[in-house]
């Protein structure tokens, strides 16, 4: 099995305005992918316009297999204490899976976020798949947890509460710490849709901090460990 | 909000034949474009390279779009007792951010899947998203709620107790009804790596049967409502 260290995160050289500039470049060839997938879910042309399209997108992948790593994107971080997941679920600029969702951190203590979730985060007819739901939340959660990435957390419990489904389009969300002891960190949250007020899910995690992370090795900026 | 009934599935006069033919030609593209995720993560190739590729993927988009639906996939069955939910986001066969994954029924009562997480499912570093574990789960209980397809469940609650994490590659999972009274069905269940006994992952949930889907309109095989 794989397990978790300071080691897993990787200090890089790469100046921060490099950084931006790869990630402008990555993020725009990402967000057509996400127009991508949505349009291949709701298309409705013939078999040979499809097979048209899919030799389209085996060009393009082969043209980006030219050169290519091996390995998942990890996690990076540099000496100005930028840090960065490209391959994230949730929140990676590069990866056409994630939303992406961008969080708020607010000054009240709450971190808050909207995304739109299109036609290929449906669960239910015409709604967000509750797993969906889970999967940003739990982002949501463990990046509160480790306080605006001041120090690393892992997930422990997650439960969550289905109040009602969530119609797809635009989501919000919210968490907060609402109980902290010792290496246990309590967070509660919630989504609902952008524009109701009551919550589809509401949820509540415990997150640890793993004792190799309190040692002062792991680098700032690296955050939760989701 | 959205509500559901079970208004919310469409009967379609499309024969099951014709539903396999076009799930192998939209499946194939699906599958393309999950190449593609996984290869724009990867890339290392020089900006110019990714706006070539860039421009190949919108171009793709843009026959796709040519004739295409506004509305989500839903879930729709036919007379024969075929169900599809191509746009579904675990197991939807269009959708190229479900793995998809694939359920094995087992005479047991056990439901089995297991699957491949790439490099688009990462969550710590070289490790599956916690959330990406959850979503999967999520609809695995479902699905193993609703008894093979015999009625249709919602979550209810759903409790994750993270054990350790989960490298990306494949993933085994299983879950089983472990008690049902009334409306009440709980599902238990555990995510791991495929080469590995020690769970990543042990869940419990509640899935309740909606009032409405107990008066014997739910179409058979729709299965799951997440």
């Amino acid at each position: 099995m794989s397990s978790l260290s300071s080691a897993s995160f990787v200090l890089s050289d790469a100046s921060t305005a490099s950084i931006v500039e790869s990630e402008q470049v990555h993020g725009a060839l990402a967000d057509d992918i996400r127009g991508l997938v949505d349009v291949a879910i709701r298309t409705q042309v013939s078999p040979d316009v499809v097979a048209e399209a899919q030799e389209l997108v085996r060009q393009a992948a082969r043209i980006l297999a030219e050169d290519a790593d091996d390995a998942p994107a990890g996690v990076h971080f540099n000496a100005e204490g930028r840090s960065w997941n490209w391959g994230n679920a949730v929140v990676g600029i590069r990866n056409a899976i994630a939303p992406p969702v961008v969080l708020q951190w607010g000054e009240d203590g709450i971190v808050r976020s909207e995304v739109d979730l299109g036609v290929a985060y449906e669960g239910p007819p015409g709604c967000v798949h509750g797993g969906v739901s889970a999967l940003i939340l739990d982002h949501l959660m463990g990046e509160t947890a480790s306080a605006a990435h001041t120090r690393l957390t892992v997930t422990g419990t997650l439960t969550l509460r289905y109040e009602q489904p969530i119609p797809l389009g635009r989501v919000r969300m919210q968490a907060q710490i609402t109980e902290e002891v010792g290496r246990k960190v309590t967070v509660t949250a919630q989504i609902s849709a952008a524009n109701s007020d009551e919550p589809g899910i509401k949820a509540q995690g415990l997150f640890i901090i793993p004792s190799w992370a309190t040692q002062g090795s792991v680098p700032s900026g690296v955050g939760s460990l989701d």
